[in-house]
């Protein structure tokens, strides 16, 4: 049996220390690992990378690829038995964006896969909102998707935090 | 008779949820509600975002464009019977910088006529100094501009908060 | 005699007013006040904004020029006698860059100089991840190494807070 079903959203931007604080929650859960990578690694700096966090994590964890179909991941990996990590919603909608999947469809499918859930999920997200407006179209749209995305997992997820310096600040207490 | 004459700064990222927070503590007091717009149509991406927003607010709101002169729409529109929200001070800061009009002078005549307001007026402004030095120089000024403004009316206002994820955070508790 | 041997960092933002709320911190503490300054004079908007910061300091404050050797001026300047205000970390992570060094070399003797300061250190540092991917690699590198320097001195810090508008939020509170 794993702890209290209640998922975690964890923000930050880049550097933040959110990946490390959402795997310290992780591990201190009862239950089997499961981190759901949303990275593909496309170039070397991607694969460089994803390979220094895959060996950050050690042991404990099993990791699963789920670069776009997370909410069948979710569903499947999610039980009594298990703790899940998604690594990270942002990547996730950039790789929706290039994939020209409808990114409202897969947030409410998303959404569902979570209310649904037979274990807790921690999710990790980047806030990339916070900066001067970018120039291109594509970037403002990535800038809506992924702070859409952000507002609909906070609203239903039981406890968020933002890191900011490796440091969490409360954005909703855990009941 | 509308609410008690206090002030509230909402600050924010893109799609943080600001403008919407910003709207239910306006709906929350009494009063008529008066949207004072900052945004103009220059292009369909804007005219999109505007005619969806104003959608978004329902009738119970009167739309007051006020693209430049804000200060003098403060002052015309606060009454005891109004509840004034301004959305947003970035795009009025952008606006000023765009019309090449001195943004400290302006901003002194607005810290003005928020001292002299006779209602409630709820003020939304996009934090964007968070992302890396922008490039151009311009953009480096709209930023200084931004944050002093950012600065003048957090000082001045009875409560502010920042949104993330459509989640708040005091930064100044009222009273 | 200062006061209490504690380390302060003070991140936030461009225009967040960071710098004004660390030099307030210092002077309310008692002894010398010592500023070491991370800004080099490149061009004429860094000479303008370098010469408005010192006449906004005043007189009780001596300046000292650190760009690189940042944790030797700590280690000759922290005494029981001083207060040292840092500003700021990620202008030296930039000049640490720009010619060559380890960062995490460098990083890890400004750890070292922090824990044997015989006096109060103040820090102030900025938080660049929270906009978009920068398109450059040497954009996202600086990214990751001032990100990187933030979470190792919030780690070593008594007190961190971050600012919004002038206004400070509690990352870490002291003791």
């Amino acid at each position: 049996m794993s702890s209290a079903l209640s998922h975690l959203l964890v923000l930050g931007g880049a550097r933040s220390g959110k990946s490390r604080y959402a795997q310290g929650r992780a591990e201190a859960l009862a239950g089997e690992l499961i981190y759901l990578a949303s990275a593909q690694a496309f170039d070397d700096e991607m694969r460089e990378r994803i390979a220094l966090h895959r060996a950050d994590r050690g042991p404990r964890w099993s990791t699963v690829e789920a670069p776009l179909e997370l909410a069948e991941a979710i569903t499947v990996y999610s039980t009594p038995e298990t703790v899940v990590l998604v690594d990270c919603l942002t990547l996730w909608a950039s790789n929706l964006m290039l994939a020209e999947r409808d990114t409202a469809a897969a947030t409410e499918g998303l959404t569902r896969s979570l209310s649904a859930a037979r274990g807790p999920v921690i999710l990790v997200a980047n806030e990339v909102g916070l900066g001067i407006v970018p120039d291109n179209a594509l970037a403002r749209r990535f800038r809506d998707v992924a702070g859409r995305i952000n507002q609909e997992i906070a609203a239903l997820v039981e406890e968020a935090v933002i890191m900011f310096a490796g440091l969490p600040l409360t954005l909703k207490p855990k009941g």
